[in-house]
């Protein structure tokens, strides 16, 4: 994936995404004792980064592709995106969901056009789903993460946040499947020469952080975390862009998931969901380090159920 | 107060605050069947609109009133305001809170180098004491809302709203004091030829609606609403402004606030205050005869505590 692929990202996916904001907070400048600009993919359409890996991965979809149809198992964020970004070109779009989903997120894929496939509750009834609906529909399948057009798609956040704010000389990214923190490294990569790239990750699905000691790809045994966006497991597409292009991933608690989502909603007024806010957190546990720096952070979603909060 | 008196006083503050960013939303559009400008006040420093008001009274005290310092009676965000606004040209603030203020709040206002006095949780109290603080020690009184340098203040608000998005033939503000809606519909009465201004207040504290209705100022028998901020009570500055400029005032159930809040945090993904989602609620429950208008809606903060949400 190159500099040109990136580039051409950005303009194929321009006009069915945000260009969202970067906000800045003199007190979590103060907290944190560096100058933060915070990338707010929760302004995103359907509340996350994940509608640009979407529309990227649809839009180059042949006519013959478009025709039959898109497929992909989520229970998150991208099970949203997939069906908007569908809808956004006229494309039919299969989201292969568990059946204990809650109805909200049901409720949310059908608002926005997609065919919800039940499974049962399992990595790999899900993906069984997904082959069977591929070869009944031939329907095209998008994983939510470890795909090159989606990976590709999701970096233009970095981007975006590297025009308006050059010279970041980190970024910190939360790191689940992997999409996310592999795009923004592409970006910082090609982007900003010194810049380096940071990924947060909670100790309760620590694979990634675990894959970069031993040097192959390392499996969550239990993935008991707040930050629902982040119990995907990381894949053979992300995992080398993330062991070259990746500085470290710094590990956090969920008491600090929650302390730094608090202090995003209560000091910017904004709402993001626990995946973002392991960003923020894994800046707060190592600050010392980062102290005077030109930091950014993507806030990469706000959907969580405002009734059942962690505080 | 006339349209140079606004233009000056949006002079005198820009130093002090935020110009705070306007903000729609597709989804909400649809919902209301109307084109919707939110100017977020949530964003203000301090968290509301009343940053504005508070900073123009104290930038206009003479030097010997700066020496003395100012005083107010307040258990929400004008406290913070005005101490916010005092520490920042390096004045003195006292604020008369009563003692059975949450501790958050108490917490906020020492945070901005307010000096609480505490006192009795009645009306009749707080004015009491507010005057034997003003005896005391010389500061100077600054109402939270009933106040000719105050409502300018608030007033900014609304035109830089009408400075970003010319043309709305509406404005929805909520109603407390009448700070924020007086100074809204003096800006919308100069800046813009065919602007309406309409007031959102809750049945539960509808003083400013019934005092319209029978010519003089009619006061509230109780307040129970989750609106905190709009339990305070009409006052005779702003009264006549509202008489004159404003063209209705329309209650909203507490459950219409509720579902207000909620649609502006699930959909827009920003934190407001209930006092906030009145003015939402207002063109909601009445949207039909709002249909296909330009309208601006004030959010007026974003001060509220997250562990104790009614959702």
């Amino acid at each position: 994936m190159k500099k040109e692929d990136l580039l051409a990202t950005q303009e194929r996916i321009a006009p069915y995404i945000h260009r969202t904001p970067v906000l800045t907070s003199r007190l979590l400048n103060e907290i944190a004792g560096a100058d933060l600009y915070f990338k707010c993919e929760n302004f995103q359409r359907m509340g996350a980064f994940k509608m640009r890996g979407a529309m990227n991965a649809v839009l180059q979809l042949s006519e013959e592709q478009k025709a039959r149809g898109v497929v992909t198992h989520s229970s998150g964020n991208f099970a949203q995106a997939l069906a908007l970004a569908a809808q956004s070109i006229g494309v039919k779009a299969y989201i292969v969901m568990p059946e204990n989903a809650p109805q909200v997120k049901k409720d949310a894929v059908k608002g926005y056009g997609g065919q919800i496939v039940e499974c049962a509750s399992t990595p790999i009834a899900r993906e069984e789903v997904a082959e069977q609906v591929q070869k009944e529909t031939g329907a095209y399948f998008i994983h939510p993460s470890n795909d090159r057009e989606v990976i590709l798609g999701q970096g233009t956040a970095a981007l975006e946040l590297l025009e308006d704010q050059p010279e970041l000389t980190y970024i910190f990214s939360p790191v689940g499947g992997g999409g996310l923190i592999g795009g923004t490294a592409l970006a910082a990569h090609y982007f900003e020469r010194n810049c380096k790239v940071i990924g947060g990750e909670p100790f309760e699905a620590d694979d990634a952080y675990r894959s970069l000691l031993s040097g192959q790809i390392e499996s969550n045994d239990s993935t008991n975390t707040l930050a629902d966006g982040l119990r995907t497991q990381l894949g053979d597409i992300n995992f080398p862009i993330i062991q070259q292009y990746v500085d470290k991933i710094i590990r956090v608690e969920e008491t600090e998931i929650t302390s730094a989502m608090r202090l995003i909603w209560e000091r910017m007024k904004i709402i993001v969901e626990p995946s973002s806010a392991v960003a923020l957190a894994a800046l707060l546990r190592e600050k010392e380090e980062f102290a005077g720096q030109k930091i950014g952070v993507i806030l990469s979603g706000g959907n969580i159920d405002v009734s059942k909060l962690p505080f």
